[in-house]
């Protein structure tokens, strides 16, 4: 069997059921976005590595490399943020073709050091090999208190479901970049492309939903709504249940949708790169989250669904019409939208 | 100006010399085989990455994927082992060909946990994704307790420098793999080839080193004894000599270079990835410490050199002629003979 037809979700599993199971110091292991591992302080070690590769991850004509840079960085600090921890240092592996510029690199660190900065980070090593394609690997170490770490598992029958930001915009930036359309939005061009190329990740928010203790289960939109709210639900042994409606989709994600002859809706479930945090909480519980996150941040938080019995299964709403929701998303490694 | 043209090192040093110096946790960063941090314990983390890239660093046709594993983990034990240090935890960034069969990918995690077990390491996740070559790319930490952290920096002038083992074995095993020649002694060719695709990180030997604390400053030897002496001298801000007839060369690495028709003393000192220790110690502190790696592991230890001033630069003595020691290796991503 090849690993095209396992998937990568497939071969995680895989592999984690092969291995000898990590001792009691390693509280989140393979399978999760980053290792959580117990240490001789009051903070555990967070680890957790993301690559950007050049025609699977990005193209270089569409992206600068101080994007690139950025975006390489961002991706991983989103994992960290996903836990409820701090970014603290990051080593980057680079793969480089021989006919890149330096001046190339140059701009590839700006972006790099700018985004560790801003959420504390540092660029402390890493590694440079040659490679017939660009390569980032970045490995981010971070730190969470132990009583502020928030994993996949702990999601209650209950619980609602909320978002930070809005979604879709991820995948609508991406059609665009790959669309050809006469008619276009210069704005909505902007603004799309900017949320794909170069997601903020939404650290000051987690560190909020974290210090308030009350978030039960979290992680980030990378996937897309659908494949991560699965993650959530196989973890903590839930369903749950999504109200269309309430998904927040800006007014420029629903007319790139229609620019390129395709549903909000389905860009929002399964589009993927939002990279933001999606997140259970008592249903009491809420309203004071949703304040403090919006005032602290200026970040919107919507309510999208509700956790329910392992039972009901997954499922979405629309118009008051269950669905079963596919955990549908982009396999990289299936080279094909996931289904399972 | 192309990466090609300043190559790895120079790309490194213009990378560090950009950057923000990082605050004063940072004991080692940008440039050393692995970063050093200090935390609330009375140990530094070590973080360090290194990637094997088909193509570039392997082929798929000579090395089974159980070896490729092995060997994968086993290059970045060797950068802890450079430092004094204990691995503890690693990550795995893999990028698959669509095509790989997935008991390829058991066969590689079974060498590559193989390998972490025998240091006490244990993988605790990592990254999935497609990619045109087969890449492993690997994040270790590790830790050290201060006093037993040994850098690159501390080399006194009239430090005898000493080597573990035997060199120019790595790059006299890729010789054979590569080499067509019609007369071959099998014995030799399974010694090399072992020595070159699974090399055995010096882990036991650096730990016995590091506990004595009478070496002044310690590297591994991935780029060759010439190149890694440079490192040594450089940061110790010291010159050196190397005793070319004290250079442990093994029976099987001098019949390979015969066979392959090259010079073993080339091999020895710019041939690259035999993995062994060079360390520096004061010469009343020598016999002790060869007594106790030899007691303890089995492992030879030589003294093939001694640290002189800066002003007199690094040299080679062969038969009492002084030659300068060219600091050569293979720049990966020159793709050519790294002299400087």
């Amino acid at each position: 069997m090849r690993v095209s037809e396992i998937g990568e979700f497939g071969l995680i599993e895989r592999i984690k059921r092969r291995l000898t199971p990590p001792g009691s110091d390693v509280i989140e292991g393979i399978g999760d976005d980053a290792a959580i591992i117990r240490t001789d302080s009051d903070e555990y070690l967070i680890a957790t590595c993301d690559i950007q590769m050049e025609e699977v991850h990005f193209r270089r004509k569409f992206i600068t490399p101080d994007q690139l840079g950025q975006r390489a960085v961002a991706v991983n600090i989103s994992d960290v943020a996903a836990m409820g921890g701090i970014p603290t240092y990051l080593l980057v592996s680079l793969g480089l073709p021989a006919e890149i510029e330096v001046n190339y690199i140059d701009q590839l660190y700006c972006g790099m050091e700018r985004e560790a900065k801003r959420s504390g980070a540092v660029i402390v090593g890493g590694n440079i090999t040659r490679s017939p394609q660009l390569i980032i690997d970045i490995f981010l170490l971070g730190k969470v208190k132990h009583d502020l770490l928030i994993t996949r598992s702990g999601a209650q029958q209950g619980d609602l479901l909320l978002v930070t930001g809005d979604l879709g915009k991820g995948a609508a930036g991406l059609r665009l970049l790959d669309s050809e359309a006469a008619e276009r939005d210069e704005m909505i061009d902007a603004q799309l492309r900017t949320a794909h190329l170069t997601p903020i990740p939404r650290l000051p928010e987690s560190r909020i939903i974290a210090k308030l203790q009350t978030a039960t289960a979290m992680i980030d939109l990378s996937d897309g709504l659908a494949s991560d709210l699965g993650h959530i639900c196989r973890a903590s042994g839930v369903g749950a249940v999504i109200w269309a409606e309430s998904l927040p989709i800006s007014t420029a994600t629903r007319k790139a949708a229609i620019l390129t002859g395709c549903d909000p809706l389905h860009l929002a479930l399964y589009g993927g790169e939002d990279y933001e945090l999606l997140f259970s909480v008592p249903p009491e519980l809420v309203a004071p989250l949703q304040q403090a996150v919006i005032a602290e941040t200026g970040t919107s938080v919507t309510v999208v669904g509700k956790i329910v019995s392992s039972t009901e299964g997954i499922k979405v709403a629309i118009a008051n019409k269950f669905s079963p929701l596919l955990a549908r998303g982009w396999d990289h490694l299936a080279q094909r939208e996931r289904k399972n």
